[in-house]
């Protein structure tokens, strides 16, 4: 840890980071081993979202690191129960190719972590006009553990076909904190190159032009 | 770019990104320099926020590139008012303090992004439990993009003192889609050790044993 004057990042270093961003990918349960992940390892991704910035400096998160097989076996089973609802809701083709996708790991994930969001009364500074910032705060810091892991080989899933009210009771969480990720976290045999959405045609990937807007709409 | 099989990260890139992450910071109107940002290092930032993966593949963002410099002072305006009402709500010491602190550098930034988020009618694949997670893809696209300008050694205020319905008015924004962040770029003379509000005892820095909870609350 370098924390003296600045740092400046050369072109190897900036390539480094291009690299985890290019091949970070979300690890479905198929694809999680079972091997522990060490204490220190789980250190430097706990340290990573804890040094993620947040509006105010409010640091609105918590985290909850689930080995308990039982607790996560009750996790899994309200991701049972939403993925019911949620294919329902895909028509014909893609409710098939739905129903043949692998969307979680949560008992095969020797790690699980739930973050969540807590809430605050009093007013903080840069959440004033826009109050969803807190939120924010707590995915930059997700995001920011999702990078970690990557760099130490480790594969991550974010599990969101969750009822949030049940992961909160099961894990006895206070009531003004909010669910904001369900994370699973493991070694992999596989990170895919791409996507998996993308390789399997769920989606196309979309393209510079459609989504950057110059100055104005 | 490497893009065939598994890449495997040494040590020595999992402390590049460590020092990164460490080394990022919030910064401030009056830490901007004027200097512009090269195309490609505009590329690079870009290519960061499209290489976040996103629930269901859904890529649910959309950039909106601003140099203009009457666009960015229409947007300060927003940020003058905004920050008036904010400063009514901190009281005494706290309302000096605020007062104080420098919190925007819409218009020394050469750069300026506006993040969107684009919602959808049809079902999205992982957001039909947590539908939240369309906007949580945004802010990891937001924090990816954040992470590599600090690699290209380029600063990033996110400002969240803005009313977002009046930047949409400046921006002409289509009305479904939702502001989440407006990111400030510039090249700076300095990069705090620490957070800004750290150093200035606005908040303390939280320890992990606040925020980790083993198993369950």
């Amino acid at each position: 840890m370098q924390s003296e004057a600045q740092r400046f990042f050369s072109e190897e270093e900036q390539q480094v980071l291009e690299d985890i961003l290019l091949h970070r990918r979300d690890i479905r349960g198929n694809h999680f081993k079972s091997d522990l992940i060490s204490g220190d390892n789980i250190t430097k991704i706990l340290q990573a979202g804890l040094s993620t910035p947040s509006a105010g400096f409010s640091q609105p998160w918590e985290f909850v690191m689930i080995h308990d097989v039982e607790t996560k076996k009750a996790i899994k089973a309200s991701f049972l129960e939403e993925n019911e609802t949620a294919k329902s809701l895909f028509l014909d083709d893609k409710q098939q190719q739905y129903t043949s996708l692998k969307l979680e790991g949560i008992t095969k994930s020797p790690l699980n972590i739930a973050v969540f969001y807590t809430s605050k009364e009093e007013p903080v500074l840069g959440r004033t006009s826009m109050p969803d910032m807190g939120k924010c705060s707590v995915v930059c810091a997700i995001q920011n553990m999702w990078l970690m892991a990557r760099s130490l080989n480790i594969g991550v899933e974010w599990v969101s076909i969750l009822d949030p009210e049940k992961i909160k009771t099961i894990l006895n969480v206070p009531k003004d904190n909010q669910l904001i990720g369900y994370l699973c976290f493991g070694y992999t045999d596989k990170f895919y190159n791409k996507p998996e959405l993308e390789i399997k045609k769920w989606d196309y990937k979309k393209l510079k032009y459609e989504v950057v807007i110059q100055e104005k709409y």
